[in-house]
């Protein structure tokens, strides 16, 4: 049985003329709003359903001065992360009776900033800042200052807020977890391939991966190092880069598992058996990661989730229940071991 | 130098205060419609430009009934097909001034219908159906009748149209360059795996593939062959299942990447080396069949010339120079050698 779509034809002065009331009761009945009785509700319903009428959501939209569209910004939608973010947040928008609006900035700042031009406070009422959008803090803050509502999910700084409200999860945790995964298999000489700065983005996976070794008093020098873009074929230069350099690492740190599905591929390329003759770790848990021949170790921050809770925070900073300051926490990181990842021998 | 936002408080009437014009010319200027001298128009977008003026997407949208985007229909954004496709189409309607919706059916026709029930006609004024989306024909024939414009892209057989305007591609040369590839390596026992029952939507690849075998000479029966879902998952069950069935087999096509990508798996995971033992090939040429290793050998399908057609194809419809019988074509197929398909020995 098919469901049946609507028809365009049909207006909410029709529906009010067959089920009898005005057209302000079948407004109300359709929003939700006002004194309707149960038996007018229920007949102004079955009207609307039976002239297949659907109230106009842009215009609907003009009226309540509210757009039907939540904007979500993220920066390549062919990074396997993005698309299991944007599926969740669009499921969660649905529950909110919202659709979702992608930009893809595609690590060009100008087009997030056209996208936010048009858009923002009128085709949708609030933006969703998936991190790595490429847009400076501070046209986020503009934005924010001009009254639109703006949420940034994932913020990896939960100690350092941005001053936007945000979702964050315990990234110093999730690099402590894959550093300590390798010190417990007997790695020693350990090397780390970063996706960012080491101030950038994964500052915190790399600081909490740095508190380990220092703790388990392994020497590690800047050559042991590598810090570069996060993607799948700069962590396969790096570690090219890397393993020619040091070839007696037994174990390699990947800050995100794009880049470390290419370290598996510089391994093989370069002979190196995985995980026979390197131990390879880092942390997402995407999809590709338990596809990949050895399955990567990896340490699984929860996405979804953080989807889901920066979608529901932007919905409570439009109703007026956030602050700039608000900061939503997200389940602890888990390591979850696979292939990539044996004991020292 | 960052990008100057809109400011939301300025209107219309003040950019024409301000340039000493009326306001229908600032909306002529800004709609690149009527006459305006050169001078009078360069005064009024470097009016609107300074006091940050921008036209609401949304109200301009009711004055003119044309919805400010277009909807895109996909099954599964996480098929790493879709987020390709995605991204093409999302930069191409913005050269049409459009923004893209992106609606994940999810391999769920219900939420693929709400969205249509809520987002065409009014929120989109168009909707591209990327192929696989889970909707059935009827439906969109229905949509289309009641005037809303409806572009399927992929359509897979060229030579039956659907009666909605799409954009194909020779799905069955791709099978036939598939399946040439295999039999000038000598290979002469070859399975089959396809991602769809024999006359679903991979049926034009699976009988051009066969076209080849049969004109080879080749013998082959159902025991060589697997019908099943077009996944990761499917793939490699599909293929550890024929596999152990007959592991006297040197080559098997598969008849798109992603299940390709889980028949790697499964060899593997069965102790067949590819190319060695094994040469696999299939048809996409999604990012990943790049990223494995080996690397997957494929027969590459235009897929950002595909979006791109179909996103044009959706406005000329829009704009009443397209009919329901129009079929665009797409570049042909080309194959691309790679690490897992290697001469028989």
């Amino acid at each position: 049985m098919s469901s049946k779509l609507f028809n365009p034809a049909a207006t909410i002065k029709d529906v009010a003329a067959q089920a009898g009331v005005s057209v302000m009761t079948v407004s109300n009945v359709l929003r939700g709003r006002g004194r309707v009785s149960e038996e007018t509700r229920r007949r102004v319903l079955e009207t609307a359903e039976r002239q297949g009428y659907r109230p106009n959501l842009t215009a609907r939209a003009l009226v309540e001065r509210k757009a039907p569209t939540l904007a979500l910004m993220l920066s390549c939608i062919t990074n396997p992360f993005y698309p299991e973010f944007a599926l969740a947040a669009n499921l969660q928008a649905l529950k909110h009776e919202r659709h979702l609006l992608v930009c893809n900035t595609d690590h060009e700042p100008d087009r997030g900033t056209g996208f936010l031009e048009q858009v923002a406070g009128s085709l949708s009422d609030g933006v969703l800042v998936a991190n790595n959008a490429d847009l400076p803090i501070d046209e986020l803050r503009a934005l924010q200052e001009r009254g639109i509502p703006v949420v940034i999910s994932v913020w990896e700084r939960p100690d350092e807020p941005p001053g936007i409200p945000c979702v964050t999860f315990d990234s110093e945790g999730a690099g402590r977890l894959a550093a300590q995964h390798l010190v417990e298999y007997g790695h020693r000489r350990i090397g780390a391939i970063v996706g960012s700065p080491k101030h950038g983005i994964h500052g915190g996976r790399y600081a909490g991966f740095r508190e380990v070794v220092r703790a388990a008093k392994i020497r590690q020098s800047t050559a042991d190092e590598r810090f570069t873009e996060d993607s799948f074929e700069h962590g396969y230069e790096a570690a090219k880069d890397l393993l020619s350099a040091r070839p007696d690492l037994t174990a390699i740190f990947v800050s995100n598992d794009l880049p470390a599905l290419g370290v598996l591929n510089a391994a093989s390329d370069l002979g190196f058996s995985v995980p026979g003759g390197l131990s390879v770790v880092s942390i997402t848990d995407i999809i590709p990661a338990r596809q990949s021949r050895p399955g990567l170790t990896t340490v699984a921050i929860p996405t979804a989730e953080m989807a889901e809770k920066g979608v529901n925070l932007l919905v409570e900073l439009m109703a007026g229940r956030a602050t700039e300051a608000t900061v939503v926490h997200t389940s602890a990181p888990k390591l979850v071991v696979r292939g990539s990842t044996a004991r020292l021998r």
